[in-house]
């Protein structure tokens, strides 16, 4: 396997092409398929198949010619890589529209994401229930004990909230934080950051509909 | 200008850069900053300045030596380039969770999206109200006149029904869809697709914590 060093060096759209072959692994395993080629991995994934190659070599992982990878196997893999073999205790921060979609997708469930807490600010919304959590005053995300702490915070809240936000979980201790609010936030340079913009994916698609 | 044969050999790495220039630009817009330069593009992006003076040369942009580029001609450079200088009528199918908030994310409402109509199966959400919009059983987007057709469909019901929503939406005439259920759909080459898939945002920040 690569060094820590090495892996530090992967881009982004290498880690994305992971996730889809992790997909189709997934999806091979449900099957009770044993092996897949790498021209299969291409048509399944619309990534080349030297790319497929390319992407899985660079993890260590090599198909037998005339065989492919072994699914289960290669499958395993991935999941460490990606780092979602494991649990994630997470925590939402905005209970809106948003955070409840996020925290009722089938998709973060599927991949070791366990909501462990919900917070808001909106006293209206304090202390209600959603699936089993009961929404916390966002106070509480600093006050949590130790043994209730959580990995990811996730942040759904409006974007001229999600700084203070931020600044209250990295003060709280948090590490990782994945943003839903459409806004370039500030951390430590010590806090991961993951922006999703949703009006960025639908950038490309307007891009595409103009070309 | 380039060509746009030249244009659809634009990868997606270099729109979604683009998106972010259009973002800081949009900010310095609001500022009344007349000029940026790559330094400083570079320095709100989070790419290189070298990255950022590439890609804007490759859509024919040049900024002048010590000046930078001028604000408000390279936004409405960079907002024709990705269409978002019109308007797009959006119409939404799914109105559970993920759907409104999709229906209301302020960044969708910034970019010329106008969602004209929403769709569901469920008997008990059609004829409610979302904002200016009544829930339509699903039958009514094919259905729907000429004059009230839409440009993009979004794709917000769970994954199993995901399929059969975009083949009636291709059947009913639409050429570009944005899906956010976590599944591979199948399009006709002629139909435009786009994923949003939530997880594997997750997974690439998921994997930044195992490094």
């Amino acid at each position: 396997m690569a060094s820590h060093r090495a892996r530090r060096r992967v881009p982004p759209t290498t880690i994305r092409r992971l996730s889809a072959y992790f997909r189709v692994l997934s999806e091979q395993e449900r099957q009770n398929a044993a092996a897949i080629s790498s021209e299969r991995l291409s048509e399944l994934t619309g990534f080349t198949a030297a790319q497929v190659r390319r992407d899985l070599a660079y993890f260590g992982s090599f198909g037998k010619r005339g065989v492919g990878y072994a699914v289960t196997t290669l499958r395993g893999q991935l999941a460490s890589i990606l780092g979602i073999d494991r649990r994630w205790r997470v925590g939402l921060v905005g209970v809106g529209n948003l955070g409840k979609a996020l925290l009722f997708y089938r998709g973060f469930a599927d991949q070791g994401f366990e909501f462990v807490a919900a917070f808001d600010i909106d006293p209206a919304k304090i202390g209600t229930t959603l699936g089993a959590l009961e929404v916390q005053p966002i106070s509480n995300l600093a006050a949590s004990a130790p043994g209730d702490r959580v990995d990811i915070v996730l942040v759904a809240v409006p974007a001229d909230a999600a700084q203070s936000v931020v600044d209250g979980a990295v003060a709280a201790g948090v590490r990782a934080i994945l943003n839903f609010a459409p806004v370039q936030l500030r951390v430590p340079p010590d806090v991961r950051l993951s922006n999703v913009d949703l009006s960025m994916e639908v950038e490309y698609l307007t891009y595409s509909l103009t070309t």
